[in-house]
């Protein structure tokens, strides 16, 4: 395997490392967003200049990154989909959880039931179980909610990094009530939301971390949220099991 | 807005180009992958050297583009996942397409029904209903298929553009028969496999252009696939009837 001289590395390492970050910073635009952006808007929100934007928004377009629409405004490409569509944080999760997910939705009246992962300060919808009639208007995979708005979403964070938390704490009123909140999650094992109203808890990997959360969104003639706790500790549990025991197959 | 100067870009241009190309190289490396890899299998397979490769991976996991394993292996990151899901192909398609895969389901006893597009060579699910008992052996979304292996890849490959039909006959042993296969879809509108058995038929956009296939996998004790032909191509026309008005709102 040929080693780049020291040399070498050193001219070259800063110039590298400055177009992947511009590479990722494009892709990063598109991140929680379902509209089509213009050149402009993407050169915009990275800050660089349109020709850089220009070319780089090609070579993504190329590869299938991005996709180009009639009108010439741009998306997340399916080849990037394609190839992302198969993480296994979003994959062997759901493989595992969906039966449960089920489970949960069935044994409470067909309430929604959600499984969550965070993402920076969102927490990003994984997985979901529609609502008996819950028709069409369905959050799509992949969409996004600020954690403290849903059960699932304060699980994830009262077990994230401390520092994800003061950051989160830090932009958000009125503070001291969540950190309250997220206090209270950490001693029960489990949240309850009145935001969106729902009962959350989480989802541990083999080493005992929270990786993912589960929760029931309750409707209006839904059962009291309170009841609901220990059937989605329960769940939250049964998955983390069974991750468990794929890890230790695998 | 500031544009680099000629001189500039002419320096800038080539060494950028090309660290693009090596960041998606990677990226590339995970598609249709389910393992974790090494940063050995990844350089391999990229053809980089051993270093660069380590300093490409790390700014990827650092951004979320990859993650590390417990034991230093390697897989797509929940991030990248977390933004290409809301990719417009995957994600409209699937919200139009769901209740109609669900009716054509239903109306035929349970079966087995996909939804996929055209990824390079390889028909990529984006959307199944499974059939009744099917339990957890389910194939995952982003899992791929080489096309001429079912109804919906067979559709997917008989409308694809003329390049992508000769690469795809060149490499397939016996090229004449699958020629002569893609000629019939064509004429007819529909296709039928016998390697997994089940019917395709067309998802075309408002310009008529085919940007997906559906398809019926028959079970053993399924009803006769001939018997399917007008319902599978029913439904890829009212899947496309709605994407065309979706369009039109936009």
């Amino acid at each position: 395997m040929p080693l780049p001289s020291h040399s070498r590395s050193v001219v070259e390492e800063p110039a590298t490392r400055s177009v992947t970050r511009r590479v990722l910073s494009v892709l990063d635009v598109f991140a929680g967003e379902r509209g089509w952006l213009t050149l402009s808007d993407i050169s915009r929100r990275t800050g660089m200049p349109l020709t850089t934007t220009h070319r780089l928004v090609g070579e993504l377009v190329s590869w299938g990154a991005l996709e180009r629409s009639h009108n010439g405004r741009y998306q997340i490409g399916l080849h990037l989909w394609a190839v992302a569509a198969l993480a296994p944080r979003g994959l062997e999760l759901r493989e595992v959880a969906i039966p449960f997910l089920e489970d949960l939705s069935e044994t409470t009246g067909r309430q929604q039931v959600r499984l969550a992962v965070l993402d920076g300060m969102d927490a990003v919808l994984v997985e979901r179980i529609r609502a008996r009639g819950a028709g069409s208007a369905r959050e799509p995979t992949g969409g996004r909610s600020p954690a403290h708005a849903t059960g699932d979403g304060l699980v994830l964070l009262a077990f994230a990094a401390v520092a994800v938390q003061e950051r989160y704490l830090a932009g958000h009123q009125p503070g001291a009530g969540l950190r309250r909140a997220l206090a209270e999650v950490r001693r029960t094992g489990f949240a309850m939301s009145d935001q969106i109203v729902s009962v959350g808890a989480p989802v541990r990997d083999a080493t005992g971390e929270v990786i993912a959360a589960v929760s029931i969104v309750v409707g209006p003639h839904g059962p009291r949220p309170s009841t609901l706790g220990p059937a989605v500790v329960v769940t939250g549990r049964t998955i983390s099991r069974a991750l468990s025991r794929r890890a230790e197959g695998g």
